[in-house]
C-alpha cells in the first residue's frame, strides 16, 4: 500500500526535495527511505542501503550473541579472554576479502576494531553484572 | 582436507592452547579460525564467526559501491550531499531493529555513525581525485 502511495506520488509529482511535513510513525517495516517527497532514483537507491543495514544489524546481532558465548565459554574453562594470534589472523583474512570486494582494506581492520572494542565493552559489563 | 586434518588433530589432542608454531598462508578461502592447536568448541564458535565476518565485510563493499552511486547522482542533479531528516529516520529504524534483534540500540546507533562518517570520507576523497 505505501509502495502503491510512493508510486501514484512520483507519477504526480517526480521531483521534489523540501522536507515531509509530518512526523512519521517508525516501525522496523517501515524503510527510511519511506518520504514520498524525495527524488525517485533517490528513493532507489535508499531502499537497497536500508535493507543492506537491516542484514548488517542482524548480522551483528548474531555476532554478539556468539561472542557473549565465547566470553561464558572461556570464563567456564579459563582461558584468556584476549588471543592476540588469533586477531591478527582475523585482520590478514579480512583484509583479503576485502581486496577481493574492492573494499578498502584499511576500512575492514578499522571495522574490526569497532566490533572487537565493542565485545570488550560486552564482557567487561558482564563481569561486573 | 583441512577440515579433515583439523578433526584428526581434534581427536589426537583435543585441548591445547599454545600459539601455532608456523606463520601461515592467509587467503580469502581460509578460515582465520583455521588454528588445530586451539579448543574445538571455541574453534566451533570461531568459525561462526568468521561466516559472518564474511558477510558483513560482503555487504559493506555492497553498501559503499551504492553511497558512492549516490553521491555521483546526488552531484549531477545537484542534490545537497548530507540529508539530516533522513539520516533521523535510519536511526530511528536501526534502534527498532536492534531492539527487535536483542542488540544495544545505543550500538546500531554509534553503528551507522562510523558508518556514515565513512562515506563522507569517500566523497571527500572524491572530491578531490
Amino acid at each position: 500500500m505505501a509502495s502503491f502511495q510512493l508510486l501514484l506520488t512520483l507519477h504526480a509529482m517526480p521531483y521534489k526535495t523540501q522536507a515531509p511535513q509530518s512526523a512519521q510513525a517508525v516501525s522496523p517495516a517501515h524503510h527510511a527511505a519511506d518520504d514520498d517527497s524525495v527524488d525517485p532514483v533517490l528513493a532507489g537507491y535508499r531502499k537497497s542501503i536500508d535493507n543492506i543495514d537491516a542484514a548488517l544489524i542482524h548480522m551483528l546481532a548474531e555476532r554478539f550473541r556468539i561472542t557473549k558465548a565465547v566470553g561464558e565459554y572461556k570464563a567456564k574453562v579459563t582461558l584468556p579472554p584476549a588471543d592476540p594470534d588469533r586477531e591478527k589472523r582475523q585482520i590478514a583474512r579480512l583484509r583479503a576479502l576485502s581486496e577481493a570486494a574492492d573494499l578498502d582494506p584499511e576500512f575492514s581492520e578499522k571495522f574490526l576494531r569497532f566490533i572487537i572494542d565493542e565485545v570488550i565493552r560486552h564482557h567487561e559489563r558482564a563481569r561486573e553484572s
